[in-house]
């Protein structure tokens, strides 16, 4: 072996054995609680692609949109065309507040789905809900987050994952949550006339 | 209707007009360079999200894993199992730098990646090349810099999406790119000794 490849391979060995003796460390297992937020994207493209994980490992799960064609019908065709058996899907919102431009309707949609939520978490059965933009819902106090908060803490089973997507995570939620990622948007390519693109952004 | 619904339908329809005006601006399309990356989770995972979007609208397309068991064998199990029609799926890597301890290898397995990569995106059947982990073999100089950026920049068919993840994107990868995002961590389930669980890391 050369000197160089040696030292690599010694470093490695190092860099293993750090990793390993913390990993062995995290033994626990539980529901977590996880928030994509932040303005950049791919919040709701990674928490569908943890929903199609769990289609993958077959344990069932479910998913209410708060807001409709939060631009991700492709994976909402996908699951409601082939795994219908493993994952509920309940759009519940009728477009973005400044589509509707109806603030009581809004409301009244915003708060079906989280009687809808609320129905699927308590539902054991269940391993992951997504409430997708429901912060979203939340920032626009159709849903007080007091509610949310309080209903995550105390009523959501022990095992079960609830991810939480959408811009402007209440501060309130993030202390809750045990998994927290901010999608910060370093380049868009909005911004030299690119319009949304199938497979990229629907 | 109320003054405050009438102030609330007046102020979403000057924002649903801003909006539409910005949109109908948007009116080009092209294949894209999209960078996922960032110390957060969420790169792998919305990237494979935006794979499950190209396969729910029929568009082919391919995937090369550049390490091994980048978490996401739930992912290629379900594209494996039910979607090899429309996806192509290599992995090339053999894990992680620090567990296979052997840098002449791992240069020899991110080169073969590459060159599959290359052949990949050559191919103008594949609407989208997803790159996975390529950021780690371009940190490491497996793969030089200057040698991507070049391909991409000269021979990536102009509709074809590139979708390049992994932490410490190149700046010069970034330069060329369209669209950028960075994860980031807020907050993870690790520091409180919960391990990665099925369903949301694997």
């Amino acid at each position: 072996m050369t000197d160089d490849a040696e030292r690599h391979a010694q470093k490695m060995a190092k860099k293993k054995a750090a990793r390993d003796k913390i990993m062995s460390t995290k033994t626990g297992e539980k529901g977590l609680i996880v928030v994509h937020t932040g303005k950049g994207k791919g919040k709701s493209t990674a928490a569908f692609g943890m929903i199609f994980r769990c289609i993958a490992h077959g344990m069932p799960s479910a998913v209410v949109q708060f807001i409709k064609g939060g631009m991700s019908t492709g994976e909402r065709d996908l699951i409601l065309s082939r795994f219908t058996d493993l994952c509920q899907f309940h759009t519940m919102g009728e477009g973005f507040t400044w589509e509707t431009q109806d603030k009581t309707r809004d409301t009244e949609m915003a708060r079906a789905a989280w009687e809808k939520a609320k129905e699927l978490i308590r539902d054991e059965r269940n391993k992951m809900v997504l409430l997708d933009e429901i912060n979203i819902a939340i920032r626009y106090d159709y849903v007080p987050v007091a509610e949310v908060v309080e209903f995550l803490a105390t009523e959501k089973p022990a095992m079960t994952h609830v991810v939480l997507t959408g811009r402007n995570a209440h501060d309130d939620l993030i202390e809750i949550a045990d998994l927290v990622t901010e999608m910060e948007l370093v380049k868009h390519p909005f911004r030299s006339g690119v319009k949304a693109q199938q497979g990229v952004e629907f």
